[in-house]
């Protein structure tokens, strides 16, 4: 008998594969489920248990969040990646790494094909095939939910059918939880002009006045919060979850270009990421140059965007992460944040590497690294190609 | 006896300039202020006044407000120019309008020099040389403030030699006003780490809770606040800045390279140019495609980042104002903001060109814009180049 | 009966598609051949003769030649446009406006579809299919000789037993000729390793020695050649063409990236574009500022790119084209060139707005623009970003 | 005594600063030739004894001909780095180098300061007086020729006063020879109209016909040479360049911006450079994805903007070497150039990590990698953003 690895969520459309791909299509049904953080241990263990009762031959749970953590959020920290300036590319980016894991799973059980339960409608399906059919050429990729086209309710009584009573109430809010960001999307979402309530989000405002915190940053990475040491990067990425999301901070709603070619968008929460992001993009400026902010500003938005668009197995993407690392040199200091209801804002930094060194000079101020000569000098060669342009085409000068 | 037009603020430097150049080096000193909106007309009297009881042979106010706006601010709104992606380019741009305005007085009166009090430690003796020299090169510029490299107490020492008393205490904040935001420099802003106290702002929070607030726009250009029309556009920023200012919104701090070579920083307080530029941006969000997004970004940043280094002159300025304008095509509608104290948020967005139009596909829904068939397909052909890289080099696939 | 409009050549594969949509599918064929400049009168005359023959309801010949120039070459001009640095996007670009001008016309007399001979291997498939499925989506798109998969042999064979005989035999090379380049593929192409034989080229070195010819533009359009005034651009591009040609000037092989995702090779001759291009270029280096080129390359690269993958109606493209027009305004004056068997080399320019004006300042001479003084203080200030970065950060100094 | 390091050539505006500086200054005189491969043993043993007999304290020749490759040639070559399209940044980048040698060499010895003897009129002052400056900020700059303004007549007369008697007669052509490329000036290419003879170029004519010439590299670097070994990479770029110069290739005439902000313009002949950029260009088309060539294209770009424009030392440059050499690394294989003269023509690559892989689909022919079907699918996706925009916005579609 053949088997197949099944990218196994737990949800209608992957328990309807599991009983699809065994029974229709005798198959020997591997679930497994890639978690990239959004799962409590809890969560796993019921999703295992539910998988056998489907008739899964086997379940594992491939935990790849400190993979995901190495190769991807550790360069969209360095690039300040915000898709459309404002989507951490949350749960997109994370498609990608549970694709590869259940691909990796696949081969060294020697399956013969890959499922998952993706509709025909979204991003999600070209996240899966496309990382499938890349890096497991040689397997086949089933696709029962967006083949036949099944409505939710087809679903629901052919699991009945086959003895699979459980409560598959649609929820009002499609809620999808990953360690970077919590992408909520509802009725709402499905037209431009209205937008995703309070109470439809995961964590709710719980704090008010104001208060202060310090992310400190060890060459681009997050390595203490309010001074507090973490090695494990992605405790310290809950433990800015924890703190900020009782403000309600981080919520936002991302419109963009999907992969199938259309307009989509969706509401988010993604504290942690935001704070992070902009406080690093700060510390940035006070520890790159000009030209390395402005080179990692395009370098990185390309990343973001193609990450979000299933590429992450293109070449570039490795030579971007070599640049976006090296620049990571003297991005080392702390940054203070301070968290008010709905928002936070970027205070201030403190860096050994802080390129407004005041003892070199201070903006505005008198001081010894140049003379009023000097800029006269500067001015006059800066100005030069205009000058001379000006001089040449007279008719442009009087225009202005 | 020579002419010089002084550019005149009414400040300690400017004032300390008038006496100087006709006194001290007998010159005739006509004194122009060309006001970019950030003057009332009684401190336009008031600065009027002063001049004639300095010396000035001829004061007057040059009023380019509409100017800058029709050349200047119309295209930061197209490009949502935010400098460092954080400041509107508030005051630093009104300078080259300001001596544009000087130039051109200084032509009609036949001047022979032209003057300003900008001392040798900042950007602006750049923005006024470059532009001084560039459209007047036959003009000789004098900047005694600079040159001689007084301090305020020497100016002020001199100025009551002259008879002129005023009471010249340096206030804590230095505070520059402009239609398109207001900067404030204080001794925090010296080093990295400390922050303008809330009280320094020209604004006080004074609401609570939350209100909703519609911005629509005409080919990218602001035509009406909460419904309510507005052809004069400048009366429309001035409607945004008083409804959103009582929300303390706009306030942040701007951390970038100088045009002098070294890192600067300085608070800021933009209501009205964040909403507009992040509710402009929304609305893009919908109207135009993501590579006409794409290539605007590139070319308003650089747009953005010439603007505050005095390059307004350069040819490339114009051929990008070509190209953002003739994006604005569709870029008309309404946008619905959500503001809170010291926040705001885009709640969504209603416009004939909205490309999310759902009668065609609506993501994530069953559509008959495609099939899973077409997507497959588009998988298979978008997955091509990495199939035959990875396969050409094995290597590089183990490794992912 | 259904009307269908086919984009026919007289070639094989749409010669069968005339008898096929006819006899097989029971439609009422209305044949167009699309000039842009590719044929000759008496082959157009010959092609309309077959159209008739082979029992099309009724054929037409829509010259678009002006349309390509104006819409298209114009702009390729403006940009210096040469895919991968070597290809002036020669026949691919003409494809979309063979397109465009047949979905004109199938409007025009109420087609119910539209049919092209494209296989299923290249680039021309999508860039027809693409153009008619956006430009008349209502329109049905059919294309039997894709869809069939039939063999040359078949093709034959069908036709015979229609009683349409012709000598089919195929040329060793395929030649696709166009205004603005012919295309030259054949066995050689299909590897890496093997080129084109000199003989292969629609031309061949006719000259030896070397000779001078003079290229005049006016706001970046060829305006003179030698002296000679023409106001019919086309006419003035045959010109160079035959005068260039001769010297067997402007072939090379391209190598690149195809829309179906994998490498293509073909080789090609184009004297006029390339001499044309590099002639502009010439003259641009010295009419348009430094950051001017900076950004039209930029933005070129990105034109070449979208129309040689049938993207020339992306709304992007409308805002290049804005910004490239914009630039062209001083870029007018003589381009000498020095002709010489298989190459050519830029002699020199001669123009009112030239930038290297010697009466401002000559590089390397002693001049009156600046002083000893001013450039050390520009040194100074352009130094400052650096020397700041590298006393703050002593080890990366160490290591250069 | 104060001792001062001299960037001496064996010229007359150096020769002068020897004697300038230790009789007029008193100061102590160290000579130090920084060789980046432009001079031969013999040439540099000539000018050892001209120092010393001039008055130095100590000569020394500081040979980084070796870190000039790996610092700099290396990456041009990654990055095909030709400044305008044009010119492969000879003699440019050696300046930089050669002072970064200069300022070695005095901190070893404990010098004061620092000399060169450039004129206030060009490119070089600015890259020595930059690198100067900010490697070593406390030595003092001295320039004597730039500072006193002295003509040729000046400087000699002062020499033979002093008794110096050599033959200072000016050349025709101001040559300037280096590893990677001879530039060549002259009254021609003070204006631009006229062009540099040919007899004025170092090389000459020699041969006729045509010959093939193969250039190996290894992961970007240039290994073989006919087949032949090389581990020096100095030996290799030597050899193409006596292969190539004799049939006259890689002349041509470079038109740019200075660094002192006007355009300026020389001739010169770089064989070797042009034929190995543009040979590994080739081999890159066949062995990197489209997009690592585009973001390739931008940053050696901006690369060679820097690398021309003294500013070597910006961090961003590390950050962009990391990007090239990260792109390098499938970029080997075989090129086949055929020499002609004044010319060369590049006829195929020969790789295993060939893109253009047959065995997976060739292009234009039949193939298994995709369907008729899976192209229709990709053009319906592809095209869906127009499809929508042209719907939306009818206007626009009935323009095209």
């Amino acid at each position: 008998m053949k088997k197949v690895v099944l990218a196994y969520s737990g949800g209608l459309d992957t328990s309807y594969c599991v009983k699809y791909l065994s029974e229709e299509m005798g198959l020997e049904v591997y679930t497994a489920l890639a978690n990239t953080g959004g799962f409590t241990p809890g969560e796993l263990a019921g999703i295992e248990e539910k998988a056998y009762a489907l008739g899964a031959k086997k379940h594992v749970t491939l935990d790849v969040t400190g993979e995901y953590y190495e190769k991807c959020i550790k360069y969209m920290i360095f690039g300040n990646v915000l898709r459309n300036k404002t989507y951490p590319v949350s749960v997109s980016s994370e498609r990608t790494f549970q694709a590869l894991a259940i691909v990796r799973y696949a081969k060294e059980i020697g399956a013969d094909g890959l499922a998952h339960g993706s509709t025909g409608a979204g991003n999600d399906q070209v996240r899966f095939d496309l990382c499938f059919s890349v890096f497991a050429p040689e397997m086949e990729i089933i696709t029962p939910t967006r083949d036949l086209k099944l409505s939710r309710e087809e679903e629901i009584a052919y699991l009945k059918s086959k003895g699979v009573e459980r409560d598959w109430s649609k929820m009002a809010y499609s809620i999808n939880k990953g360690l970077w960001g919590t992408s909520v999307g509802g009725k709402e979402t499905l037209n431009s002009w209205e937008y995703i309530p309070g109470e439809a989000y995961p964590s709710s405002l719980e704090k008010e006045g104001e208060e202060e915190l310090i992310l400190s940053f060890e060459r681009g990475e997050l390595c203490r919060v309010n001074g507090e040491c973490y090695t494990d990067k992605i405790e310290a990425i809950r433990r800015v979850e924890a703190l900020a999301s009782a403000w309600a901070i981080g919520r936002d709603t991302h419109v963009g270009d999907t992969i199938v070619g259309i307009k989509g968008r969706v509401g988010f929460e993604a504290a942690a990421p935001l704070m992070i992001i902009k406080a690093h993009e700060l510390l940035e400026k006070h520890t790159l140059t000009k030209w390395q902010m402005y080179w990692k500003e395009q370098l990185a938005n390309w990343y973001g965007m193609f990450l979000h668009e299933a590429m992450y197995g293109e070449p570039v993407m490795r030579n971007i992460e070599s640049f976006l690392k090296d620049t990571q040199r003297y991005v080392s200091g702390d940054v203070r944040v301070l968290m008010r209801p709905y928002c936070f804002e970027l205070l201030g930094v403190r860096s050994d590497h802080d390129l407004m060194d005041a003892t070199f000079a201070c903006y505005g101020e008198e001081n010894k690294a140049w003379t009023a000569e000097d800029v006269k000098g500067f001015t006059r060669m800066l100005s030069m190609p205009l000058r001379v342009y000006h001089a040449v085409n007279e008719k442009s000068k009087e225009e202005l």
